[in-house]
């Protein structure tokens, strides 16, 4: 397993890799690994000929310095427990390496994005930081925790627009027993904030208890995960979505699949959680099967 | 010489030279062929194994839906001329694939641009357009004219700040004998637009003889070439820059490379020009040793 720096090496590697068509599949995470990025790194070493596992915080995905500092940062027992993954190479970006003081450039997916009511702003950092990734490990897979799977789908959107060779890969999401989808972020939430988080999954299982009852009408769910997140004053919630995976735009009636997101802010910690839903594979009583 | 009108067969090719490690030289064209546009292609066959010439007329570039159908395309006659000059694609992709409905997708270089006096705005569409064309196929060089060197500084800027492995190579203008640039938008000029249009130039030529006399003070020579524009009814000048070529900032003391841009209106036609100085290369009583 190779520790990677700096970005030229890496671009090099990718290159190298690309003229010997040697498939990578990348892993990016904000580090703080946890089981669910583990299953993201067994997925991309069945389907790929090479795992690249990225730790970068990225700072445009957050509103302010403090916040960004105050992200959870323990690279030495990431390294440990990748070793024990076989990954190939750890991508370990300096943060002004990857943005120096004349970085200019910021990617945006707009239209669809707020059609959905998604604020696109928010994830424009986000995009802007997959871009770099994408180029800088050239990957023919990119795999993403289902509980990303709204920053997935923007990405998919983003890839196809840009016509780059990426595949996005969604595998399922790593759960603390509570449902809270794991994130380093948690570990910025005090107790009862993080009882209070447990909201985000509750309101995308009744979403999902719904579809399975048969419900088709995406407003009608809206309503009901505003009304359960209403309980929770902790939580301000940003968005809550039910869009088409492939083009990222609003679904009003339920057929086939849908992604179920929700966003919001806990203090000054943004939390997400989503869930991907296929009709299809749902029974009538709801849950899958 | 083959002709690719789909994105996925231009995708295809690129990939293919990629892992063939076959070095590619992409010369992006609105169509309508000039000389200017000729001598990049020669440029592209000297740098690269082979030569790519697109000929795509950027929507995103364009404020309305009438200035983009007005603008003139004789493909061709473009292909006629590209065959004499023994370049090995023609990639000439539709408008609807390249942007179909669901297109979402925006990239800006603001910051630096911002602080130039460009509108980045301005320049998204032609920035999003680039990128799409970088990703389709796949360049070690990307080649423009001396008279787009704002727009080359700008996605210079945005290739380095994205990590994509391709170089910016900008070669001699094309010219007519007026000083008035080569571009496909001159024929939607009228005659006295046309003549008015040579303002541009001018204006570029004051700013080159001033650094070549020894003015270092670039706030000065703005000063003037603003005077020779208000000279000009005809024009509404949307911006007048000197520039860093690799940084795309401000320049306030001229000293080694600098870019002096401009562009604007007239009617509905956007023309922009600009020139590269190299002081060092400058004899003291103007113009190019």
């Amino acid at each position: 397993m190779e520790i990677v720096n700096r970005v030229s090496r890496m671009a090099a590697i990718a290159n190298k890799n690309l003229v010997t068509d040697v498939k990578t599949g990348l892993v990016p995470t904000s580090g703080a690994i946890h089981t669910g990025d583990l299953s993201l790194i067994r997925a991309a070493r069945r389907m790929a000929d090479l795992a690249v596992v990225s730790i970068f915080v990225n700072r445009l995905e957050f509103p302010g310095d403090r916040e960004y500092e105050q992200y959870p940062r323990d690279i030495t027992a990431d390294v440990d427990l990748l070793r024990t993954e076989n990954v190939d190479y750890v991508f370990i970006p300096q943060d002004d390496e990857m943005y120096p003081a004349s970085f200019s450039t910021h990617v945006e997916v707009r239209k669809a994005g707020e059609a959905a009511g998604l604020p696109s702003a928010l994830f424009s950092g986000m995009a802007t930081g997959a871009l770099k990734l994408l180029h800088l490990t050239k990957p023919s897979y990119v795999f993403y925790g289902e509980q990303d799977a709204v920053q997935a789908a923007i990405l998919r959107r983003m890839i196809r627009d840009l016509n780059i060779s990426a595949e996005v890969v969604v595998a399922p999401a790593g759960r603390e027993p509570s449902g809270l989808s794991c994130s380093g972020r948690n570990r910025l939430l005090g107790e009862p904030q993080k009882a209070a988080a447990v909201v985000f999954h509750r309101c995308l299982r009744a979403a999902e208890d719904a579809i399975g009852g048969g419900e088709t009408h995406a407003k009608k769910i809206l309503a009901e995960m505003d009304r359960i997140f209403g309980e929770q004053p902790l939580v301000r919630l940003e968005y809550a979505v039910i869009i088409d995976p492939e083009l990222l735009e609003p679904v009003s009636k339920i057929q086939g699949g849908v992604i179920v997101g929700v966003g919001g802010r806990i203090g000054d910690t943004f939390l997400t959680d989503a869930v991907s839903i296929d009709v299809g594979r749902l029974s009538p009583a709801g849950g899958r099967q």
